[in-house]
């Protein structure tokens, strides 16, 4: 039988509220130490540089594999990722996805994921920040958790937020508001999503109201970051989904050589704690989305199991 | 377009001669500058542990890639190892071949490569230690570079030697002598070729005749060799695939700690000066095979290009 090999075709036909819970599954399995999810390795080459990160699901169905992507082609549009998926029963092979979609279904779930555990059930405006494929995922993640009324999309590019406005309309339940400045989506806004690449902040900590939820999708460095440093320092919960791909950036996190670098927890902790307590309504939180390594996998061995269904 | 997927079915069609010649060009560009080829990374988890050798053609058609496999799983029927190829000129997916068979003629053709340079070009006895996968491919890819009259085959066990008789007939031009004792096989070899699993010796260094050529596929660590240690020491010249895959097993190299170490060449160096010097007849030689990260990328890449044609 020849080996399954899907394409951005059979990722952009996933149904997010599958992704959502395939990833939230995938969380409970790290909270329980059943997924394997070591920081990423790279390798340097002359003309490129591969970052491979690798994880292994230990139940329900054992599997282990990696995502592969080059660094110094992201943004070429005929570039190609690699996620392959083995049973770690026997060393076979389950299958193989190519394409550039996977990574970023996968990170917009994770954040779909966040946002259900972390803000408030009636959250009612979400604003957004970036129109990319980080921004496309996200959205669609952020609207299979939650009921937004009132949907905000800033970029700098007002050609970008009218395409953007274009594409996402039959994916979202309400028009997209278009804006002109990121105060105008941030003020009063439930829910903020910053998935840009902007090197330099993009929002103000003043705008954001209190018990907001921001994800932190984009630039999350000292030498750049797309949320101001008082941001980090300010709200109360700081959550990552994976320390260990954190503590691997080393010196160069913004929160680095902070005493607010201690405080940050694990989304799959959270997860556990969400179901006994709740949180105070007033307190603020943030989501540093780092990507879990191993939830390619899942995600990825999910999609086989579905096509042998 | 679809993504070509090559399987064993694919590479057990390659012939030997055109392998061999590929694997010759990979050494050149190494000697010349132009393959990338560090040493390999491992990932461990629970249930495995993933070996990645990555590599990089500059020229002349750009490529970069991977082979990975999975350590648990090497004695499995059913594992597959995965080898991808990208266009370095833009990140596209060039193909990926599937199946255990690439390795393995891979590394058969660097010692067919090494055969060509250092042993005779007269030779005309080979001896052949082991009769698993790697000795398949170094048998046949002797048999491309020399014209053996006489090929001796030692196994510990008379069934898989006559398994290994009946299934090699057609890929070699003399009639397998298959022996009881190491000793009946390499007594006269003019090339001895070890490619066992052993972790004690299966040859003594006395039986070897003045101005042999060994390759050492099988074990060559401290903990476990497949020739004494001796015989490192006592052969004139000793050359590997690669010194930063040697180096990368540190201690644990039979040679480490010793002045033998440091006397070790290259096989692309060697192919170089082979034009212009011709070697002293007495002289012995061993070529101690580590695998040229990048070799699996250059034949993988040269398959895509066949099946283009």
């Amino acid at each position: 039988m020849p080996i399954p090999v899907l394409t951005d075709e059979h990722v952009s036909q996933l149904d997010y509220q599958d992704v959502v819970g395939w990833m939230q599954g995938a969380f409970q399995s790290h909270a329980e130490g059943t997924l394997d999810a070591p920081a990423r390795v790279n390798s340097k080459l002359t003309q490129g540089e591969f970052s491979f990160t690798i994880g292994a699901q230990i139940s329900p169905n054992p599997c282990m594999g990696f995502r592969v992507y080059d660094l110094a082609h992201l943004s070429s549009p005929t570039r190609s990722e690699v996620t392959a998926v083995f049973d770690s029963r026997d060393g076979s092979l389950t299958g193989i996805v190519t394409g550039k979609l996977l990574g970023a279904v996968r990170t917009g779930a994770i954040g779909g994921v966040a946002i259900s555990c972390l803000s408030k059930s009636n959250a009612n405006i979400l604003a957004l920040l970036g129109t990319g494929l980080q921004a496309r995922t996200q959205l669609r993640a952020a609207c299979a958790v939650r009921h937004f009324h009132e949907i905000r999309v800033y970029s700098r590019n007002a050609a970008n937020r009218n395409a953007f406005r274009e594409e996402m309309s039959e994916h979202v339940p309400v028009d997209l508001t278009l804006v002109n400045e990121p105060e105008q989506a941030v003020r009063d806004a439930d829910v903020v999503i910053c998935a840009t690449t902007s090197t330099q902040p993009v929002i103000k900590t003043s705008w954001l109201k209190k018990g907001v939820h921001l994800n932190n999708i984009g630039p999350k460095f000292k030498a750049a970051h797309e949320l101001p440093k008082d941001t980090y320092e300010q709200i109360p919960l700081l959550v990552t989904d994976s320390l260990k791909q954190l503590n691997a950036f080393g010196d160069t996190f913004v929160l680095s050589d902070t005493p607010h670098h201690d405080r940050i927890g694990t989304l799959a902790t959270m997860l556990g704690e969400s179901a006994t307590q709740s949180q105070n309504d007033q307190d603020s939180s943030l989501f540093i989305s780092v990507g879990l390594a191993g939830t390619e996998v899942v995600l990825a061995q999910r999609m086989f199991e579905s096509q042998l269904r």
